[in-house]
């Protein structure tokens, strides 16, 4: 199966510090009206009961509604201490004042929306800088679909759904950076996915995918340990044993060649060594 | 990686005797209009200007309206020998005219439409027995769609696409068993099935998965190697390093866990050894 080093996934040591906090990245559409397993566990992971929660509605078309709609989804989970972060220019994201605001909170939750409105807006502001300093001191930082996807150092902003990998068709761009080394799709099995996540693991075999389906999020603790929750699945993309691909040698319409990924698809329970690439499994 | 023994593929040794023919399992909406790559090779595969086709609309509902389309498409690509088939009851399956004219034939094209009616039809008939002798003596069989769902011994008849794997979704049949030790799925990106692919492997790790793009088709040689043609992709999943899988555990609401899949994209050009399974990676 090859003989490459194992490569250390750095989670848990962000900047070269340890960290503390826990990341939720949710694969969007999560249950907003049963049993609200996602979104209660973002709440437990804040506090539970003293749980101050931000949550930040830049990625959304229309934030106003987006905001008020996760304000009383979460209020109806018994959370009382939620603050709306309409944030849409660089103005706010550099005011001293917002940002002291949000850094009085324990979670904070990114809505779904367009991943470049979360990164062009809030990267390398006051508010971006601090957002990693708080992830690093403990506080959760939660995301959904959009806002799952800004986790990443390089993230997914387009590509093709249910077509076969063409990497022409696949565009990247510079994420936030909580997650090392792993570029996070959403909606993945519901868009027919696999194909751009297998693009991406062609440009560079050492990122780890994770493809995130709709109502399941993974949960990645500061030791580098991911866990699923949700009613879907989640699938890990691992290229350190790829033995061969075309990427470099396509022409734009060629369709992609990658042999020797390993693949698993865990679901709700299940736990993943990011700083092993391996599935924990228990008895 | 784990030490399961390599088990070796009985592709080309189809009922304990060397096959001879070659197979050409397409998965769906090939092209007929442009350089129509795929059945001009089912043409050259079933001998070229001394081609006879035979082309079965079993799996049809307006079988009439397919054969048609067909034997328009094949005779303007050159072939003057074509002979539709548009076998529905079980009757015309064991009626021997018949089926001495289908053995006349260099080569078979399965159409698309419900892969129940082409086993319900011709399952343990004169003209399905014929069939696998025929293939065995070197006769080309080809089927798009249903008719490339049906080569193998235990088909995919029903199963959600674009979504998380679930097993209770998941209907399988016995097929004709031209193709062995493997499941086939086809429209498999456009659809995204690789969740109910990886269903099928969760039942049985032994089975090689291999989902078939629109517009792509893999050519089984006698020799047990498989080639990849046309403008998508071939997906191999490979279960025998399977390390854990909750298969026998789930409820039916439960997505599947499964760990350790090898996975390969295969494009154009790309070659896999059934016997070996593994890629054929030539410079």
């Amino acid at each position: 199966m090859g003989d490459w080093p194992k490569i250390r996934i750095k989670t848990g040591d962000i900047m070269g510090e340890k960290v503390q906090g826990n990341l939720v990245i949710v694969g969007g559409a999560e249950d907003k009206e049963e049993e609200c397993i996602i979104l209660k566990r973002v709440i437990a992971l804040a506090g539970g009961s003293s749980a101050a929660l931000a949550v930040l509605t830049t990625a959304s078309e229309e934030p106003e509604k987006t905001g008020e709609k996760y304000k009383s989804v979460f209020r109806s989970l018994g959370l009382e201490a939620i603050n709306l972060f309409n944030i849409n220019n660089r103005q706010d994201a550099n005011n001293s004042k917002i940002v002291d605001e949000l850094n009085e909170t324990t979670g904070i939750f990114f809505t779904g929306g367009d991943q470049l409105r979360i990164t062009g807006t809030l990267g390398w502001t006051l508010l971006g800088k601090t957002l990693l300093q708080m992830y690093h001191r403990g506080v959760v930082v939660a995301g959904t679909s959009a806002g799952a996807s800004v986790m990443s150092d390089t993230m997914i902003i387009g590509g093709d759904s249910d077509e076969a990998p063409h990497i022409s068709k696949l565009s990247m761009a510079p994420g936030l950076g909580l997650l090392k080394e792993s570029v996070v799709d959403q909606h993945f099995a519901q868009r027919g996915r696999i194909g751009r996540l297998l693009s991406v693991l062609a440009c560079n075999p050492y990122i780890l995918g994770i493809g995130i389906d709709e109502d399941t999020a993974v949960i990645v603790r500061p030791e580098g340990v991911l866990e699923v929750i949700g009613s879907n699945s989640v699938t890990i993309l691992d290229g350190l044993e790829v033995e061969y691909s075309n990427v470099s040698e396509l022409s734009s319409r060629q369709a992609l060649s990658i042999t020797q990924v390993i693949l698993h698809t865990l679901s709700s329970g299940a736990r993943y060594s990011l700083k092993e690439r391996k599935p924990v499994i228990t008895d």
